[in-house]
C-alpha cells in the first residue's frame, strides 16, 4: 500500500555516522532513508544578552537545506533570506533540544546545533532533531571529559518522528511521496517516553481524537527505535 | 488559582463587533479578554500563480502586532521585517482558515485575511484565527449576496483556542501571566467538531498522553463557545 | 461643492478618546471623520545615543497604517519595509511634537509616539499629529504624577490640519475624495497661534501667495477648533 | 553678521556648467557657492507600469551624496540602503520638476534625473531641483532636436532656494554653518513666477505667519536670479 | 618545511565519487585533503533574460560554507546575506566553467552549478571548480544520452589549483595552515593546457615576475594530475 | 587597429587634480582618458575591531558608479544594494593600497578611500586603485605635518592598468570599446617595480603563458608611466 512497500507501522532504514567533520566539538550524519542530514555541534562561551549573568546555559538551533538537496532545485537561501518555512523549523528544533537539558547543569555557555540537509525525501525536520540530539550530546561530553561540565545535562534522547494519514491509513514515517499526498500529518516530539512537542496538521482534510491517538502509538514506537539508534551512536 | 480567577475550564468573555471599517469586504474586532485583534478580509480576484486557470480558490492570511500591544513596546516589523514567531502564526492562521475552505465553491479568487493585533494578554493566534474566520465570511456573504458565488464555500466556523498546564493544573484560554508562566501550552484549532491543527509545546518540560488528552477536552469545551458567538456574529 | 457637503471651512466630526490601551503610558483613538489613528505614547527612560548624559529628553514618532486601513488594500510594510511616503510622514510627526516640548523640563528620557491608522479617509499626518499629542501629554501627566518630571514640558497643544485647494476653491479638512482630485494642498502644524511647519505641495499646478494666505486662514480657524478638542480631552 | 560676510538678501555665487558627461543625455554641474551636484538627465522610452499606454510622460528623480561629500564621511548608502532623509529629498525633486512639465507634450516615456551631490555646504536639495531642471531641459532639447518631441513640454524654469531665519534675521540662501544653526529654515520651489511647494520646519522653535511673508519675499529675489542663471545654461 | 610533511610541489591526496544524490543530474563529493566540496549540477531549461532566443547556453554557479565547515563556526549566509567574498568565489567559478563550454553545442538552455563546502581546510574555491566540472559533465552525458545534446560541449575539463609562497618557498596546494601564513598566493584555472583564470594577491608582501614564473610551473603540474583525476571520475 | 588610434603600447592621457573636494583629508580627480574618477581619503582615529590596541593601522575602500556613469544608465545601488561586482572591486582596492602600506609607522587609525566614478570608459578599477593612492597619501602628508605620524608609511606609489588581447593583439590600457570585445583581459597592480596583484580572466577564450607575458611587459611599462603622474601630483 505505501510506495516504498513498507508496513504501516515500519521506520526506514535509519544510520547515524558520528564524527564526520573535523571541526566541530560534536557532529554526525543522520539518514533516514533517503533523507540525509549533517549535524554539528558548535560550543560558544558566550551565551545571548538575556542570559548574562544567570548561569544558565542555551542551546539553539538553524536548519538549511541545500538548493539541490530536493527533486526540485530550491532558490540558495543565502541569496533570499530564509523562508518563514525554514524558521520555523528551527525554533522547532531548538525548543524541542531544549526541552531534553539541563540548563544548570550545563552552565553559562551555548551551544549552536547546525541541521544541514543534504538530501531531502521528507522528515528532513524529525531527522534534524534526532541527529541534532546526538551532535549536542557528543559536544557535551567533550566538555564533560575537559571537565568544563561535572554533571551530564542531557538525560534521555530527544528524537522525532512524522505520523500520518495516507490513503486513509495511519502509517510512520512519511517518506516525501506519502508526505506529499498526507491530508493529515503530523511531528511528535519525545524524551525519556514522555511528550515534548505535538504539531498536527490538516490541509483540506479533518481529523478525529481516535486518528490522532493512533498516530501517537505509532509515533512511540518510531522514536522508541530511534532512541536505541542515537544511543548506539554516542555509546 | 488563576490569577484571573476563573474556573480551569472557563473561558475568557468574547465578543466579536462586526462591519468595525468602512473598506474592507469583512471585517471584526474580536476581544477575548483583553486581547484584541482587529481581522478584515479583502477579496482579490487574482489568484497566486500556481493556482492560475485551476478554477481553485486561496485563502491566505496576514498578522501583526502594534509595537504597543504589548506591556512592553516591540521594535516596529515594517522597520525590522517580519520575525519567525511572527511568520509562523501568519502561516498557522492561513492554513487554519484554508481548512474550512470548499476552495472549488469559492471559485478561482483568493481572500485575504488581515489580523492585527491592537491590545494583547495572550492567545492572539487563537483570537486571529477565530475573528479571520468570521471576517472571511462576511467578505464570502458579499460574494453570494452578489452572485458572484453560488454555493457557500464555508459550512462550518473554524475557531482556535489555547489550554495549558498551568501551576500543576489543565486550565483553559491562557491569559498572559499564565502563557508566560505555563510549562506546557497548546493551540487547538477545529472546525464542525473534529481537529483541524494541534500545537503542543513544553519548554523546559514535559507531557503525558493523559495530560494531553485532558487537554484536549478542555479545547473542544471552549472551541463550541467560540463557535456559538462565530455564527452569532455573522448571523 | 464639496462631495461631503461641508462649507469650505467647516471640520470634520472630531472625536478623541483617551485610555484606549490598557498597557501604553498614555493612548487615544481620534477620529476626524472616517480618518481614525490609534495614538499610544511609551515611555524610555534611555535616551538615543547622541544625547546620552546632555539631560535633555527626546520625542520620536513611528507611523503605520494597516494594510485594508485604505480602500484598496496595501502591501503590509513588515513584508516590504517602510515606505519614503511613510518615513516622510514619521519624521513630520516627530519633529512637529518635539517642537512643542521642552526638553529640559522633560529630562533625559525619550518618549515614543506610535500613531497606526485603523481607518483612512484623507489627512492621516494631521491626525497622528493631533492625536499623537493627547498621547505625548498623557504620558507626561503620569511622569509628573510619579514626581519623575516636575515642570510640564508641554505647553501648548500641538495640532494639524491639511487645507488645499479643491473645485477652484480654498477648502479646510480635506478628506479622501477631495484629497485626490486636490492639485494643491498642504499640511499644516501649529502651536500656540503660531506656526511650526508648513509643506504645501502642488503636483500638476502652482499656487499663489494670495491663494496660500487663504489657505493658512483656514488652518488657523481648523487648528483651534483642534485644540479645543485636544485640551478637553486630557482634563 | 552672516558666517560668509553676505547680506541677508545675498545668494551665493551660482555657476552651471552644462555637457559634463559624455554619456548623459542632458548634465550640468551647479554650483551654489561650495554646494557642488553633478544632474543627468536620462531618457528611458518606457514609462512606470501605471502610465502604460496613457500617452503621458514621466518625470521621476534620485538623489545621492558622496559619502565624503560632507565635512563628516557618512555611510555609504549603497552599503546601507538609502535614510528616510534621501527619500524624502528625492522624492521633493521629482514631484518639483514634474509640476513644470507638460506631460502631454512630453509624450509616453519617461526622463530620469540623477543628482548626486559632489561637496556639500546647505542647500544640496534645492541646488539638485535648479540644476535638475537645467539637465531635463537638456535632454528635452535633444528630443526636440531628432523630432520625438514637437511641442517644449518645459515652459518655465523651475527653480528653488532655502530660505531661514539666522540670528533672528530673515537671511537668504543657507550655506552649512547657518543651517545647522537655524531655527527656521524653509525651502521654496517655483516656476514663472508662482510657487509649487513650499515646506517650512521648525526645530525648537515657531514662526509666524509676517516671518513667513519676510522669508518669502527672499525666496522670490532668490529664485528670479537661479532662473536667470537656468536660462543663459540653457541656451 | 610544511606543515602537513608534503613537498613544496606535491598535491593534498584527490578523490573524486559521483552519482553522490539522488536528485541533481550530475554530482560529485570532492575532497582535496580536508577540503570537502559537494558538487550538484542542474539541468533548466530555461535561460536568463539577456540569453532568450539566442540558441546559445548558459552556466552558472553559487558557492556556499556550511557554517561549521570551518574551525570557528561562521554566521550562515541565509541569515546575514552572501558576504562579498562568496560572491566574488561563485563569480569565479561560474566564469572558469564557461570558458571551457561550447555554449553552441549545449543548446538554449541553463546549468546551475552548486558548490557546497562540506568540510574546509584551504582551496576551497578550487576544489569547487575542478568538482563543479564533473558534476557539469556528469549533467551533459545525461543530455547527451537522451538526445537533447548533440555535439559534445564540454571538450577538455577546466581544473583549479593554488599556489603560492610560503615560508620562502613556493608551493602548490596550500591548505589552510599554509593559507593564513603566506603573503603571496594565487589561484589558477586551466583548460587543455592553456590558462583560463589567474588571481595572484599579496597581502603585505610583494612578488616578482620570476616568483610568478615559479608558480605557474606549480600550477601546471598540479593541474595535470587533477586534470586526470576528472576524467577517471567522468569515465 | 585600435579603435582610438592609439598604439598597442600607448596609454590614454592622464591627469591627476589634486584638494578637488573641500572636506576631504586627501582627495583627487583621476582622468584616464574618459574614465573619471573621484577619490578621497578620510582619516579616522578609530580601526576596525580586530585591531583594537594593536598598534597596527589599516586602509579601507569603498567604490560607487553615479548611475549614469555608464552610456546606459545603471540601477542606483543605494536602492539595490552592492552588487557582486561592486564588492569584489573595492576588495581589490583595499587589498592593493594595503599591499603598499607599512601599517605599524601608520599607527593605530585607519584611512577610508572612496573611489566614485563620475564618467566611465572602462579601466576604473585601475583609475581608482591609482587615484585613491594619491588621496590616501595626501592625507598622509597632513598626518604627518601634524606630526601624529613620523615615519611616512607610504614608500612606492601603488598603481594599476589593465592590459587584454584585443583582435589578435596585445594592447594597454583598454577602454571600454575594446574591453567589451576582448577575448581576454587582466588588471596589474605594482608597486616599487614589483607586484602586488594580477588577475587575468578569459571569457570564451583562453591564453598562452607567452601572451601573459606579453601582457605583463605592457603593464610594467604603462604603470611606469602612471607612477611619474603619481609623483607629480602629490609633489
Amino acid at each position: 500500500m505505501r510506495p516504498s512497500g513498507r508496513q504501516t507501522n515500519e521506520m526506514r532504514a535509519v544510520s547515524i555516522e558520528t564524527g564526520v567533520t573535523m571541526h566541530a566539538e560534536g557532529s554526525c550524519l543522520i539518514k533516514c532513508g533517503n533523507t540525509h542530514v549533517l549535524c554539528t555541534a558548535t560550543i560558544d562561551e558566550r551565551v545571548p544578552p538575556f542570559l548574562k549573568n544567570s548561569g544558565l546555559g542555551w542551546v539553539t538551533a538553524e536548519y538549511g537545506m541545500l538548493p539541490r538537496a530536493t527533486n526540485k532545485r530550491m532558490r540558495r537561501e543565502a541569496k533570499n533570506g530564509q523562508s518563514g518555512r525554514t524558521q520555523e523549523i528551527q525554533r522547532l528544533i531548538g525548543r524541542s533540544l531544549r526541552a531534553g537539558v539541563d540548563r544548570v547543569a550545563l552552565g553559562e555557555r551555548q551551544i549552536v546545533v547546525d541541521c544541514d540537509v543534504i538530501q531531502a525525501d521528507g522528515g528532513t525536520r524529525c531527522a534534524s532533531i534526532t541527529g541534532g540530539w546526538v551532535a549536542l550530546k557528543l559536544a557535551v561530553q567533550k566538555l564533560m571529559k575537559s571537565g568544563d561540565v561535572i554533571t551530564d545535562p542531557l538525560v534521555d534522547p530527544v528524537a522525532a518522528v512524522s505520523c500520518g494519514i495516507y490513503a486513509g491509513q495511519n502509517v510512520l514515517d512519511l517518506d516525501y511521496p506519502e508526505d506529499s499526498e498526507a491530508g493529515v500529518d503530523g511531528n511528535f516530539v519525545m524524551t525519556g517516553g514522555k511528550l515534548i512537542e505535538v504539531q498536527m496538521s490538516a490541509e483540506g482534510a479533518t481529523f478525529t481524537r481516535t486518528q490522532m491517538d493512533g498516530l501517537l502509538d505509532l509515533a512511540e514506537k518510531g522514536i522508541s527505535e530511534l532512541t536505541e539508534a542515537q544511543l548506539a551512536a554516542v555509546g
